[in-house]
């Protein structure tokens, strides 16, 4: 077996305020991030299946056009090329998982 | 999207001591499971590749004969067709991905 501890891992500012450490398996993308409060996702897509697992905090999140807030114990299921942007309401943790491996994550 | 509030879904004890809500992705099947500290998990192997991520407490597990203990804030990838078996060693919160959907959970 693969034993991840994250605090051991680097965590990367990929974008403003969205602070992760990435897990890749042979088939997904872990990303778990420490989102700051107010931090936006900007518009963007992609091929990768993405699922949203708020731990805590709380994230609203768009996609194709329709805007919902997702809690600490709820998830959201992001299709493959999904047009999706969002923004932090709170500092969150969150884990996202990503089918297939983000290459661009590594 | 899709947005789930785990709150909403039964729990299912799907073997003693495990408690889960099941969330299903096109690609991907999402465990949220509170384990009851001591509840063992017989050895046993499938063909889905399976990703622990342990939020809260601490997990023994063995994979292919190594064991190793998963603490909160840790991650262990289990590879597909792995043998492996385990033991909650405390009250845990443990998020289980596994690629492909695991249609047995469904």
């Amino acid at each position: 077996m693969k034993h991840i501890v994250l605090q051991n891992l680097n965590s990367r500012e990929i974008m403003p305020g969205f602070h992760g450490r990435m897990v890749h398996s042979d088939n997904m993308t872990f990303a778990h991030w420490h989102i700051d409060a107010g931090a936006p996702l900007p518009e963007h897509s992609h091929m990768h299946e993405q699922v949203v697992n708020v731990i805590t905090g709380e994230f609203e999140l768009t996609v194709d056009g329709v805007t919902e807030i997702i809690g600490a114990g709820e998830v959201a299921i992001v299709p493959s090329n999904a047009i999706h942007s969002g923004k932090a309401l709170k500092d969150c943790y969150i884990i996202d998982v990503f089918y297939p491996v983000r290459k661009d994550y590594r």
